[in-house]
């Protein structure tokens, strides 16, 4: 995971109401999403008065050492984890935003990817916005001071309304947390009780880890806001649920095993995965291991399907982080793979069934071949949990560009041959939907090119990338 | 001097053009102007199409780390040195300001104080604008954003003719470096000639560290803007010679000694109303102390007017920085001042002359006339190169509260009895203005409360510290 | 892993010869073997004719930051990760320790625990010797510069004779590496070839993954010198069969699970501890589930032998690090397991089989059952891959001391009512024992109170503990 | 001062007992200090039983963060602030240093240089002792440890009788505070009385900034003890008048002009020393400055013997640190001189004479002469408060090489060419010992060549230059 040759998810958000020393609390759920995110981390709190941020680059441990958080009272507040594509840093960009409008401060946090920021924030910058990060989030905030939307009665609905694209959204003012989801319902997120509080967070593992109660997810088009009234519910944009594009890829890859996601736990969804691909693609071997971790619940459900005994072939070692500077000096390290190891003795001599959640580039998957191969495994054939990865996703996954996709145009034996494996076999689309009751509702549009959402406007992405130098500033 | 009890300049701005490794430059200029700000640093350059920037909390050379500048790349840029009023780090708002408006980026730079701030922050709120800092700095990004000034021809001029108060701005694009100063022209804004280049400085000790060589001053209503076309240079407001405000507690207090600031050298002029004061208020006594550093000139001048003989009766313990943190747990060293001692040989049975350039507060000069005493000064005699202190400053300065000011309401004898003095002299205002030709064009309302700036809108300040909760968010 | 109540290591050692760039290889080598150390790391290295070094506190990735590695230039060397037993952050027991003889300098870095160390430490003490550190290790260079060795043929070897104990040694002069293991055996060391050049380490895992061909362990009594005549092996204590005491627990829970120890690869021993550990406590159950990452070969043997299903039932977090201040101020927070969170799915209505590889104080068990039962399984039958640890090591782990071993004075039935499972089942000495065909050659004492070496001397741990707080300074 | 062509010292020291919070004392002590050495600093304190310390690379108040101290109980200690020779960071050599003999722990702290540190270092390691910093104070922790001193009443004397060179050092054990200064008096070394405490510091600056009152000095082969039973005073060497030396240059340069050292206000002697320098060497000229900081005292006595005005030629930048890295990128700014900016007001068109301490290579002169010139100065006479400096010192101050020293073969009118000044006037030796009423008791090797300790050992210094690569490992 979290490698440059694995597809990268935005962010992961928390936020929560009516908790004592709410700061405490919302780091510990940043740290349970911290898999979603690991650049930049952000807490703001209000007191019902005052409204205090920290924020800075890198792990959530690290940007809120010892002390930090004694500094940030209150009990409201939401946070942010993020993943950002460039290794510089961009202390700007970190979320949560926060912003003075005439009525009062603002502050948001957002997962995902609005396939009209570009157009809204052009339209914004004509009437004389201005604009200080390169996040796309940063329209809402303009919305919601628009007088437009400000002055009218459903003020955030209105300018919810007016977003096209995946988000999963929590807001805050000195006195109040909100929470939307658009439509489609791209992103997950979901609200726990916590005692006489609330929470709210990306995924269900941060409910858990810290002791609330999983009552339901955000809707699609929904508008959660919780103050000192409670919690009231309401509706920004009709379901249409011939539209719904739920992201398959926050099961095969992004999202924590232990958590339920759009309704359905993570892992359980995995082992179906596995034991389908089992089934689409069967094959004579002595073992089954898992490229870890994303691929372990796959795996698993491989091996209990085909009856191949179930080993650890790779070992991974999880001290790698984002500061790990490979050695340069030693061409020898330089080819090494610091993060898997393979244990030699399970995968020697053996037909070795491979089980991954996808492929992207194919280098990654090539490196791994070859280092099995290295340690004696007679046959390797590759099995992926997923259907080729072809097309780009413009609603928040940042892949390698379509160039780089291994899959956009080649055969699968193509790909057998780039990987050096002795067969590759991935998952149809339609074994992907199988564990889904809802399968109508999740969006396969990286494997099919069948998005649901116009993206015309980012088709004009020739438009986005002309400007993406000015985006991409470093303010 | 930057003690909690001194009186707080807001800023040091530089900008270069036409120099390779621009950074670099900068970096050193704004070293120069660090007696300006020491609570955070900001850098922002160009190569004439990307924009890049740094900024962080905390003196220059711990800003800018080694490595730093190689990734700052370009040929023009601007830079800021900032004091902040609180010790807490709010990252947001230190400058330069960084910022796309629909026609690029714009970076802006301040030194000042803008007495119209808020009702123009006010108002582009009510149309809907979002503000991401605290500064009042702000509104200036908005105003050149603003399409009523974005599609005329001399668009910054435009803005900056709504701004009232105190300025010094560098501003920069993609391609061209400006720089303006308020028609009252009370801060200085410098311009050099380096090789084939340009730099503004704050003071001109910037530009003489770095072999710049010193053309002129920006002029009050100056808009100066270099770039490939060379230096042209216009004027956004008519100079009103009788409304020119120049700061005089630049020449007291801010400016380093080697600076020359509104034409006239500062040494010179702090040695001249040494002399002054000598003259103003003799007085019988076997040495002339200074309180360095500050009082270093006037000191060396008093003493050649008044034939006492000049002595240094305190040492400067110059490795005070922001984060020495006074023992607590011991009563004694808690009364302690670690930033001066007194060379007891030289007072010791002396009747002392100290000279100082102000006094805020009292307590200060309260300690250190109660340090001379137990080192067995005789007489003290506080000389003060200044009139007393009796109105806050709004462009820029930040004094004490006026409560805070113990000249406010009191006579000079009561001053005494506060600093436990045997007699306190301060300078007239006449005296203050003797070393300038120019004396009418000098601001002198923090000892008369004599305003040239119409402060009617910060009169409305009572509105700007309801606000002000608001308006100290740390986003 | 690596928590409070987990069993320490004390230390991972490499070296290398004959690399260009060592340090760089050394630092790999050591983030492979972070798992065994992560409070401090160093490495010490020579060109040949000058010796330096660079040590600290916290993981390898922050020790050596970008950079460092450049001013650490040559071709032999040696590094060390260490687990210290507090909190506080010693830079003076961080290994390796280099020090100064009349004929050069030394540098050691050590794994294991001397037993006789106090006693050598008092009797160069006695003799005027004075000791920097706190650690058992330094005794070793006061035995190299003693005349007695030094002028002697086979000087080290004669030292190492002195030592009595645990240990696995690497020492380095400017112009050679050695290593060296003591006659019992106690702890893992591994030679391997690269390229043209040596590479040592605790673990062939780090061997593996830097490309290095593994050739042999270092033998119990064995020292190994590597230098410009290549490598030479000698014996500094005959290897006595019947005193092998190979330590168990590397295979249970220290060692990576791809590394071979004492010839065996650890993943192996561990599906073979479960299949054993399933046949001596069967049970009527649903699934099989680990404690993640040290239970998890177990958990697969015990699932292929049972034939109950192997699933995931706790997932681990991995961003948990030494910095990670849990929140405090909210009650419900401090109860929560940061590390592992339960997946309810997998253990919901079930009855689970967990597999751990010990149970030291009982509390992180007490607590695992809890969050199990919290998630509905239905009955709980924790299975150990190891026998009651009833007595303590002198040997180098760090256990709880004896009081709160929790299985040191309780039956079975009472451990399992201290965790609240519903069953508890220990594997068996014999069946520990049973993947080994050197069986004779492990030390059990942890289990069985069988040394086989002299303790009489650390019998002498009254003494030990009375001198601890002298011991234990921070100089 | 504290620039690569500045003579270095070595240290400064304190120790204090009988007070609460002991530490934060020592802090204050060591920041008043901090002009001696802003390398590395470290504090040892003790309860009256636990030892603890700290210590770290940087200044004062870098090292003791927020924090630290409250980790430090205790009501005795020692501190020590060092200079070291080179800029790499060697945690190792940096003291107090601390040390386990048998009989307890000793921590020590030195300022000096001892001639036969490097004979009794071999005569230690010969015997098989080992050597874990570079630094030569740590002979004496051997020495104290060392049978032949240790059992044998008033060991602490014997062990000091055996050094021989320049030391004042403070030592501590877990209940005793001590202080010696070597029988030649070379380093200063104060005690004062702190309440029912006391205090020890290299200069009485420490000791007044804290409050404490100056008692005495520590004698030349004085040991004070001061434990729970007050301050014994004994004699560890006689003081043989003839063969006094204390350190000259502690006067010209090194200590702070408010303290007393050897019982002579600093600023008082430099002042007469600048009179003096005035009557060697009077010139016609239009202003007196000062290099500053240090030359201030002498420049001032100077004007007062001459006549001629004082002023301040010289604006010093109190920001530069040893972080400040100089742009490389730009030539010009590469010749710039960042800490000392002339005001060329006041030297523009006048014949100035420049009053400095000392030349050392004289690089730093002629870069000075240069801007003065380049100011528009008619004439430079640069008239030094010391005689030329010609030969090494071997008891602590790292002047540059002997090959480096400007003065070593030169003539005055050579130096006058190297400089670029108008003339050149040094101070004799004669006038440079004016102020002191014994004078006899003060060194004057560097000036003279004339050492009143046996060098011999050092001229061995040939022996101790072939070791030195080993000697300045980095363990």
């Amino acid at each position: 995971m979290y490698e440059s040759d694995r597809p990268h998810e935005a962010c992961g958000i928390v936020a929560a109401y009516g908790v004592p020393s709410v700061a405490n609390l919302i780091q510990a759920g940043l740290f349970s999403l911290q898999h979603r995110g690991q650049e930049g981390a952000g807490i703001v709190v209000s007191d019902g008065r005052s409204i205090r941020s920290h924020k800075g680059l890198g792990l959530v441990n690290d940007v809120f050492l010892p002390g930090r958080l004694a500094e940030l009272p209150g009990h409201l507040g939401i946070g942010h984890v993020r993943y950002s594509t460039t290794g510089s840093d961009r202390i700007q960009n970190v979320q949560p935003l926060v912003a003075e409008c005439v009525d009062g401060i603002w502050a948001i946090a957002h997962n995902g990817n609005l396939v009209n920021a570009q157009a809204l924030r052009r339209m914004y910058q004509e009437a004389g916005a201005i604009f200080q990060t390169g996040t796309d989030s940063e329209v809402l905030i303009h919305l919601l001071a628009d007088p437009m939307y400000r002055n009218r009665p459903r003020r955030v609905a209105r300018a919810l309304m007016e977003l096209n694209g995946a988000f999963a959204f929590v807001l805050m003012t000195s006195t109040s947390i909100m929470a939307a989801r658009d439509p489609y319902g791209f992103k997950p997120l979901s609200i726990g009780k916590l005692g006489e509080g609330w929470m709210i967070a990306s995924e269900t593992c941060a409910l858990n880890q810290l002791g609330a109660e999983y009552l339901r997810d955000v809707q699609p088009g929904e508008l959660v806001v919780i103050n000192e009234h409670g919690l009231q519910s309401s509706r920004f944009m009709d379901l249409d649920k011939k539209r719904m594009a739920q992201c398959v890829f926050e099961h095969v890859y992004f999202a924590r095993p232990d958590s339920l996601v759009f309704g359905q736990n993570v892992h359980n969804v995995r082992m179906k995965l596995g034991m389908r691909l089992a089934e689409e693609h069967p094959v004579e071997a002595d073992v089954v291991i898992s490229v870890p971790d994303s691929g372990n619940s796959a795996a698993l459900g491989f091996s209990q399907r085909s009856g191949i005994h179930l080993d650890y072939g790779f070992m991974r070692n999880h001290y790698v982080g984002r500061t790990f500077i490979m050695p340069k000096a030693d061409a020898r390290a330089r080819s090494v793979d610091m993060k898997l190891a393979v244990i030699a003795d399970v995968v020697r001599g053996k037909r070795v069934v491979v089980v991954d959640d996808s492929i992207i580039r194919g280098t990654t998957s090539q490196r791994r071949v070859s280092a099995l191969r290295a340690a004696g495994a007679r046959e390797i054939h590759l099995r992926i949990s997923c259907p080729p990865t072809t097309h780009p996703c413009f609603f928040g996954i940042d892949f390698a560009t379509r160039e780089e996709l291994v899959a956009a145009d080649r055969s699968i034996e193509q790909i057998r041959q780039v990987t050096g494996a002795d067969s590759v076999g991935y998952l149809s689309i339609e074994g992907l939907l199988s564990p889904f009751p809802d399968a109508a509702n999740y969006c396969t549009a990286c494997f099919s090119g069948d998005y649901r959402v116009d993206i015309s406007a980012v088709q004009g992405k020739d438009d986005l990338e002309q400007v993406a130098p000015m985006l991409k500033f470093d303010p």
